[in-house]
């Protein structure tokens, strides 16, 4: 039997799995009447939300699918590549979608089951997370195989042309995960910011306060942010690492089990992750420390278990010559559980980082901000030290040479890494998008006006869901850097440059490095100015809500929930256009006029600078936000003090920082390598400076 | 009579010049006792904070010194780079003292001048300006020809031994100038931040109030900071752009012709910056729009000189076949003055950026910096495609092909053109260094109680001064990334790298790029850090004395400004230390990790990264403090609305944005490039990875 066939069956396990725990969460009771008209409000909302951010995605993939299809009329590619594109982006969708519908399924079943106990509250947000994170690998290693066996079947098994055009399959989704993150990054934060600023600030009602007219934007963004926007995200990084590393595979000379490897391994990764979900679970009377390492437990087994069978994997598929391939997965899963630990380290508040910048607070706004921004900054040398760690070891681990001008085996070894880190994002994206539902839990909560303790236990799962989150964060980043780097080398072998002659002194090289390192900053201030512009709406509608209609602060009136969400939608869709497509251009438009070198260049600024951002735009906003809850917990005068009041300053800032402009610029260093080998061809012919 | 006596000419010109500007200011009068005697202090406290700066660095000088001394002994170097060495950071150093000196002297002389006339106070403290640009240039230029006929002498004109000697030159003014810029940008900003907080927010009283206990400690940053530390920056700016350009004359063949080249056309930007500096005059009723005219007039009769006379120059001395290489002179001096304007126009506040931004303050402070931090991060694209632009031209126009495998004939074009960025540095740096003598002379009129009128003009040229420093910026920005790039080409030469087989997929050159483009954020950190540390000690020694010293607020009892200029000094000679060895070891540690093409990828990442992080946090610390002011000036509800408060958070994060870690990161790429050159036998011999 093909090897390929168990990639298959690893991808029909997670999804069979994704809908039995989907079944188990549906068939829980939602609650009372009241807790069911909000959950339905905010389902409403997100279902809305994402319907029309479809529609407008969907023009520019049928622009862009056009394009494709032109010039693979014309031979620059197969006719497959403009298929797959919008395949691929139906796929990322289709994660996002399914990761959204069960989220804003199990909010409501995760209040109701917290006005039982903690454990059956965490039990039915965990399985909603295990839906979303079966579904992503599921669908990713499904596209995958399916592909590869039409290709196997059409290039009659030449494996060189079956690598080459998958490469180019991972376009559509990035492209939807763009969209969907910017989008969704820009409706969560700008609903989040513009409750915050009149309600909290101005009105000085509590979060999720029901008379707050934003505040079913506030958890439809959460929704369609943070849920559907990460689903979309990390498909794209599951796949493109797979891809790339299947790419380089053929170039190394690995042949046909080179190019399986990864997906056999991200099978194997399914299994893990499926059997490390079953010991998540705690006793009925659990504390919050049992929960986290109840969580921990799941994800170390899965991991355990890859880092053991990954051994048999790579010599049963490589040969025992090739056990070096092993090493690098193994330093794919230590970097990503390091990076995973130094990021709770730098914004949790049990350390001394956060605790410090909560200090900060106490002389104001200004100092918040300029230790808040150090702290970001000074916490990039860690992960970028890892990184860098991660890609030594796993280039020579695999039998790379220096100076022998031959690249690919060693770079081949790099991807390996990531998908290896990858291989358990069943379980680590599991662990990750329970946080949103928590949170929405507490939002649903609040709002029904539910017993404290039931607000207390979902706030415990929320507190939780930001320690894995950093766990999660981890994977995503270390995974990013690692996939970008090995797509910079594909396409280098997609436009058959000698890798060994690319010189970094030739000027198009230079020119093209510094044009990249300037993206990811121009990239990130558009994200940012439409998080400003779109609260700003908000932000005077609410008000406008409060001084109209009677009645609401005394909860006599009902507020204009809609109006609300209607605002974050259409200032979502309006302003992730111009982010996107910049992501998009910038790779052809530098093509054209530098030629292939000068991409390479900019692929390479871009993804140096980009990493680099991501980190401290995401620790800066996470110390931020952690900061705040410690002062609010009672530090430094608590809620209400001038430190508090700096604090929320600070949270205001990281919210665009962490959950928008950060986690985008992940997506947009990969995007622009998966247009650049799409439009390898193209600019290989008509670049002028080459 | 050998070429290079042409430039000995020019550095003696200079420094007439400069000799004579200054005995001109020395014989103005003073003042009032009560003038002389605040004027008195700030110059005691400069002067005692440059000696301990200097005492404190010297420690670092004759460490290094010794470690090069051992190196000289076994071989790897030349026993004349330790003695370049600290004869290099001598003179930096005396740049800065002198040009602080003069400043120190002015500020009270300038007070006195604006008691009569905008004119006069103009003229004082343009001719200020002057004497330390010509001060700079002046002595730059001598240090460069003494060796170069030393170096001529010792080794019988043998181009590539003197061309290679004196690349490694520039090493010690590039480590005095990090020290003064970081030391001097800590003070400084410390002073200021840690006076606004206590001062202007808690006690209400207004900027350079006398009451203020850190109020000469401001003073005395401002000099210690904006002119000595600006003085050192320009001087190695200036060393820097001249050798890296020799240095890759003689890697492009081009013989002692390409070597002299950059050193005459320096001469020749003195002759022209003095012929320029005629120009700057104005009638005795001159408005605002006058001064600015005549400023503007002497840079471009200036700039205009060179770009007509460079024309014979370089055929002159290359031969008319060279004639491409004039155009990569016209190229810089464009893309320097274009930079310059674009700087003006995002952070001036007659323009859209500033304007917007200001607006934003309307919503609060955490508006204010997100809108801050957009339009800095927006604001790096201008600058980056000019500076490509610029790259592009001037690498082509000089005759640079691609795909030959000899980048060196284009990368000496590329060193040429920022050597023609900064031939008219002696007149840009007049146009911005007399700046903060208008800053300080403001200072001196509210403390010593003059009329209105004398503040208003004062105020008057401090704010032709922020316009002029706008396109001052423009020529150290722009040349700090084009000399980079060439250190990097001089230090692969060094290293006698193959520069065509230099592969940017090297994994080396990949790490190193991810390191070097977490550098700059890691040393912006620390930076950051080091003035919000050393501000809290101001607040607290101010708030001690507000409490403990009675009738400070009434006028009747005197505040202890020397223990704030104190804590300044110990503060800034404290936490300077750290950044500044961390750009000094990087290189060297990467080096004997990664090996030397590891360092070129270092190298390359930190230029790009370090480049645009420079722009974007100089721009977003720019349009805050202009926003800020414009709001003084009436907008959204004048001084001490909520929008003020907005503004004066956003100033105060931009104040170590702009005067300390930004500028701070033009040095820092140049340092590590500097310090790469001076070890490359060491790293060639000892790397690990290569």
């Amino acid at each position: 039997m093909d090897i390929m066939f168990w990639a298959l069956i690893g991808a029909v396990i997670a999804l069979v799995f994704a809908a039995v725990a989907a079944s188990g969460v549906l068939k829980k009771s939602e609650g009372s009447e009241k807790i069911k008209k909000i959950a339905g409000a905010i389902r409403r909302g997100a279902n809305a939300y994402l319907k029309r951010q479809y529609k407008t995605v969907a023009i520019f993939f049928v622009i862009v699918t056009i394009v494709l299809a032109i010039l693979a009329a014309t031979g620059f590619m197969t006719f497959f590549v403009p298929i797959a594109f919008i395949v691929g982006g139906v796929f990322s969708a289709l994660a996002g979608f399914i990761g959204m519908k069960i989220a804003t399924a199990a909010n409501s079943r995760t209040v109701t089951g917290a006005t039982k106990s903690l454990n059956s509250a965490l039990r039915v947000s965990f399985s909603s997370g295990a839906v979303m994170g079966m579904t992503v690998v599921g669908l990713g290693l499904l596209y995958l195989t399916i592909w590869y066996f039409i290709l196997n079947a059409y290039f009659a098994g030449d494996t060189a042309q079956i690598a080459s055009n998958m490469l180019m399959f991972g376009m559509g989704a990035s492209c939807m995960a763009l969209f969907a993150r910017v989008g969704g990054g820009i409706f969560t934060k700008a609903a989040d910011v513009g409750a915050d600023l009149v309600g909290k600030v101005e009105a000085g009602i509590p979060e999720d306060d029901p008379r707050n007219p934003a505040t079913i934007a506030d958890n439809v963004g959460d929704n369609v942010g943070d849920v559907a926007g990460m689903g979309a995200d990390l498909y794209e990084s599951y796949v493109g690492s797979i891809i790339s590393a299947g790419a380089l595979a053929v170039a190394a000379g690995l042949g046909g089990g080179g190019l399986a490897l990864p997906m056999v391994l991200a099978a194997l990764g399914i299994v893990a992750s499926v059997i490390g979900s079953f010991f998540v679970k705690t006793k009925e009377n659990a504390s919050q420390k049992n929960l986290l390492s109840a969580l921990h437990k799941g994800v170390y087994i899965a991991a355990a278990i890859v880092a053991v069978a990954g051994y048999f994997l790579v010599t049963g598929i490589l040969g025992p010559d090739h056990v070096g391939v092993y090493v690098a997965i193994l330093s794919g899963l230590v970097a990503g559980i390091i990076i995973g630990y130094y990021t709770e380290y730098v914004t949790s508040d049990h350390f001394k980082p956060t605790k410090d910048l909560a200090e900060s607070t106490v002389t104001g706004p200004a100092t918040t901000i300029i230790s808040g921004i150090a702290l970001g900054m000074k916490s990039t040398a860690v992960p970028v030290i890892v990184v860098v760690a991660s890609v030594l070891i796993s280039y020579f681990a695999s039998g790379g040479t220096l100076g022998s001008g031959s690249f690919e085996v060693g770079l081949y070894g790099v991807a390996i890494s990531a998908v290896g880190m990858l291989s358990t994002l069943g379980i680590t994206l599991a662990t990750d998008a329970y946080g949103p539902v928590a949170d929405n839990a507490g939002g649903l909560a609040e709002m029904s006006g539910q017993d404290p303790v039931v607000r207390e236990r979902t706030d415990a799962l929320d507190s939780l869901g930001n320690t894995t989150a950093a766990t999660g964060k981890g994977f995503a980043i270390g995974s990013a850097a690692l996939t970008a780097l090995a797509l910079i080398a594909a396409f280098a072998d997609q436009c058959q440059i000698d890798m060994s002659a690319l010189s970094l002194l030739d000027p198009t090289v230079l020119m093209g490095l510094l044009i990249g390192a300037m993206l990811p900053f121009l990239f990130s201030s558009m994200t940012m100015s439409a998080v400003g512009k779109a609260a700003m709406k908000i932000v005077v509608e609410v008000r406008r809500q409060f001084r109209e209609i009677k009645g609401i602060m005394t909860g006599e009136g009902e507020p204009d929930y809609e109006s609300c969400v209607d605002i974050c939608t259409k200032g979502a869709l309006h302003l992730m256009l111009a982010p996107a497509i910049l992501g998009f251009v910038a790779p052809i438009i530098v093509g054209l006029i530098l030629g292939a070198n000068g991409v390479v260049g900019m692929l390479g600024g871009a993804t140096a600078t980009g990493f680099v951002l991501a980190v401290m735009m995401s620790n800066s906003g996470g110390a931020w936000d952690n900061a705040k809850k410690y002062i609010e917990g009672g530090a430094h005068g608590g809620k209400g003090s001038e430190a508090h009041k700096a604090a929320v300053v600070g949270d205001t800032v990281g919210d665009p920082f962490k959950d928008t402009s950060g986690p985008s610029l992940n997506i947009l260093i990969k995007l622009m390598s998966m247009v650049a080998v799409v439009f390898a061809a193209v600019i290989v012919q008509y670049g002028i400076l080459q």
